[in-house]
């Protein structure tokens, strides 16, 4: 018998199938690879991107330093060449009819991962996604004197069939001047939470999923790696700090390098149980105007692209799990780093 | 200037891009095309289903009546093979530490439109969709007698980019024992905006759409076909009953033959715009225990999978639409469904 299972935090109830729970080798699955091709994101085609908002170079001991624009950075960002919204201009809201909207405000940029056209998050050193999570991090300090600005949603899209269009390894960000609804609505279930518990949902969720750690991926110092409860989605995993914070920008270094670590380990995971699959990561955390607060709890979300299609979930805005989270769990869990590891330092 | 326009029944803002809009042509398409092979909807393979639940069949003047599970229908209603729930059984709501469960109850039904393997849509005559919708009618009323049932989706994926699996023209149907959070959402917004004003979003919707029909695609007597002011999707159109109804099933005989009609419009429409998308339908309609309510307005949803993945949108819960609705609803409206008539009656 397939079950129902509630998401504590928005209520949303999915149907997660037990029976014929899928493997990770019934998906469909479309490896992602390269096709190679000129690339704007490579060196040497610095010009062909936005001038750069922000690189990360080492230092240099003599001699000026590399202008900008040029190579040598170890993660560099620049404004989307094609933005969803536009960086100038004042917010205006305005009515039509019964209908609001308002100008189309905004910031969308690009962030540059790697000089290395073929890296991944599981081939990177866990030194380098600590810079990407600086980099992260930068911007949303410098974004968030922006008053114009409510929210700053960080994705990364990675293969095709998760939408990415370039393949060079490369997040994104956007800063809007509203909170878009799935953030509002964790927001408010969280804060509902907090109302008639005192306590956050998210620190309550991680304490009871640590003392029976069917669902649990891999823990470290600061992290903890999960399924959670009700995902919609097949291996679905969510990244939680253990300790209770609620924006992603407040965090320590030893948390970015904690953090580093666990993804580029859930990264390395997933390539050996799905086979390198495509996959959405987003960060979820509060809002700017409100980023330190006692109900939420930040967090990053890691979806792979496994089925096909969703164009039931996408048509009926309701989900079947195929595959239950205690399974997915298990499968990532017992995933042998090590070997990978070894296999990419050339040992193997 | 892109703008963020919100849609005032759930409160989700989208962004609609002005600028660059995407006419039909910019979309990466997939024609829906028929791939053959067995078919285990079609006349003669009766048995390859599950026993029927519904079958139309024209009425027999002498003669015994054909039996159930053999040809001669026009619709017929099967229990999905594979079905997302499980139809036997009490429910049995349970916590799972701080989490909420129920055991899997529902139906899962497959409505077969037409024996006809390559029908659509576009290309049935009206009678025979109006047969459709009565099926849906007649299932909804049985299935509602079952108080375990909160909610029935009633929907149809057609072609393998929506989600479909089978090519033979079909619709599905789930009955669930709670509501799903999309359809929570519809009704508690309509709700509110009821409280307020004591008057129906949707017939104020309407109402304003049809004073300045910039998004409006058709209109019959008892329909309007219209893009909504905040669209998820590129091209995604809703059909409105003109008159207040809050429930689907509580329609009289002449609204289903106008929403026949309705439909039928809009596929050809879509079949010549889109050349042949693949698309989602879904009838939004109240709960089955509320089923005659003065905030809620029954509809249909028509979302063409336009795009090759929507990777942002699942990824991130937030929508970039890159078409505008006036001009999607241009395009449509501006599609000449008479050509397309007379090639089907073979005089062109």
């Amino acid at each position: 018998m397939p079950e129902l299972r509630k998401d504590p935090i928005v209520g949303r109830w999915v149907i997660v199938s037990t029976d014929r729970a899928k493997r990770p080798t019934d998906f469909f699955r479309q490896q992602v690879t390269l096709k190679g091709g000129f690339c704007p994101f490579c060196y040497g085609n610095e010009a062909k991107t936005p001038p750069e908002i922000l690189a990360y170079r080492p230092p240099q001991n003599n001699g000026p330093q590399p202008p900008r624009d040029s190579p040598g950075w170890t993660v560099r960002v620049v404004p989307n060449k094609f933005p969803a919204l536009g960086i100038e201009g004042s917010l205006n809201r305005q009515a039509e009819g019964m209908f609001d909207k308002m100008t189309g405000i905004g910031a969308h940029e690009v962030i540059i991962e790697s000089p290395e056209h073929a890296a991944t998050l599981a081939t990177l050193p866990a030194k380098r996604i600590e810079d990407v999570l600086w980099a992260f991090r930068d911007r949303i300090v410098d974004l968030k004197r922006d008053r114009r600005f409510k929210y700053i949603l960080l994705f990364k899209n990675y293969g095709e069939a998760a939408g990415a269009t370039l393949e060079h390894p490369h997040a994104q960000l956007i800063a809007l001047p509203i909170i878009p609804k799935h953030a509002l609505e964790e927001l408010e279930g969280a804060k509902q939470y907090y109302i008639f518990k005192e306590r956050c949902i998210y620190c309550d969720m991680i304490r009871q999923e640590l003392e029976n750690p069917v669902r649990v991926v891999s823990e470290n110092s600061e992290f903890v790696t999960m399924a959670p409860y009700a995902p919609r989605f097949p291996f679905e995993t969510w990244i939680l700090p253990k300790r209770h914070e609620s924006s992603f920008e407040n965090s320590s270094s030893q948390v970015f390098e904690a953090l580093a670590k666990a993804l580029r380990e859930l990264a390395i995971k997933a390539d050996i149980v799905l086979d390198k699959p495509a996959y959405n990561l987003i960060i979820h955390s509060s809002p700017l105007q409100d980023n330190s607060n006692e109900h939420y709890h930040w967090h990053l979300e890691f979806m792979p692209r496994l089925t096909k299609t969703a164009g039931f979930e996408w048509g009926t805005g309701f989900y079947i799990n195929p595959t239950p989270p205690e399974e997915s769990a298990r499968f990532l869990r017992e995933a042998d780093v090590t070997h990978f590891e070894r296999e990419l330092a050339g040992l193997l």
